[in-house]
């Protein structure tokens, strides 16, 4: 995704199907589904309108679904990052969280809630980084440990439509925000 | 998807997400997102209860969602075919049905038809292939293209649902069904 060329609506109300899913398939991560179920919906209005329907995709599943969604994010910080797997969005912005440049201790920190985290609800925890500070996620992560696992599917989930909204404003020009 | 190597269920239940999803990711064509959800459940009892998963995933999606699995299947005999760009899964399925070796008549009348047909409803024509002659399919391509936007939707959803579980049959032994 790349902000140096933005769709406008029309341009998007004119893709094909195959060229939708290649560009939109990544807004929830890995989810071809997502983009191709958005898809269905066209034309679009506006920005707004195509991030509803993303919102509404994925608030439609079944918990099992939502939980299908959330194995499919990688860890913050995690071995993916390391060994250069994850996908181009998800590099971007652990990079603009400054997750790819850790110290020492965090790096430990990290690795250590994020294990934690991950073997009390079976899923990794989920946070919007462009939207926060790192200091300020790794206290999030102690925090969200002392959650139910209900509480955890659904923030999550709200985790993932603000990643995927900032996703499709790095694709899509949005003329009502002047963005 | 290789019928010479099959999973035992107690093979399946030890894969890791990610092994999970890079084996059973194309059970619903393009669909990650399915594989992810099914996984969740996991330990599985058998080959069924799989089976079960990945159908129950497959109907509890909304009208949208069912539109953008549908959206993600080729066209029976179409371009992607000749180009080469079928998954491993479809283009073995064709082959098997015998639309990779269309008479000129036939594959005339097949792209007439297709074309008419999502003309029609904005979605391809989906049919099990290994259950079905081609002329068999020809002649239900004809005959769905009566139908109503809704009842294609259903029977497109079916036949996902009858090709998923021969993909899964091809990947997991049956131990009940003595396959």
């Amino acid at each position: 995704m790349n902000s140096s060329k933005r769709f406008g609506i029309n341009e998007v109300n004119g893709l094909s199907h195959e060229e939708f899913v290649k560009c939109f398939g990544n807004v929830v991560e890995h989810c071809a589904l997502a983009a191709s179920a958005v898809y269905s919906s066209r034309p679009f209005k506006n920005f707004e309108d195509v991030r509803n329907r993303f919102e509404n995709f994925v608030r439609n599943l079944n918990q099992e679904g939502k939980i299908g969604v959330i194995l499919l994010h990688p860890d913050l910080a995690g071995k993916m990052l390391k060994t250069g797997q994850l996908t181009a969005e998800s590099r971007r912005e652990q990079a603009i969280g400054g997750f790819d440049s850790l110290t020492q201790e965090e790096h430990e920190k990290m690795a250590k809630w994020n294990g934690l985290y991950k073997n009390k609800f079976r899923f990794p925890f989920i946070q919007c980084v462009r939207e926060n500070k790192k200091e300020v996620i790794l206290r999030n992560l102690e925090i969200r440990y002392g959650n139910s696992i209900e509480v955890e599917i659904e923030t999550n989930i709200n985790e993932v439509i603000k990643i995927g909204a900032l996703r499709l404003k790095d694709l899509i020009v949005d003329v009502k925000a002047g963005l």
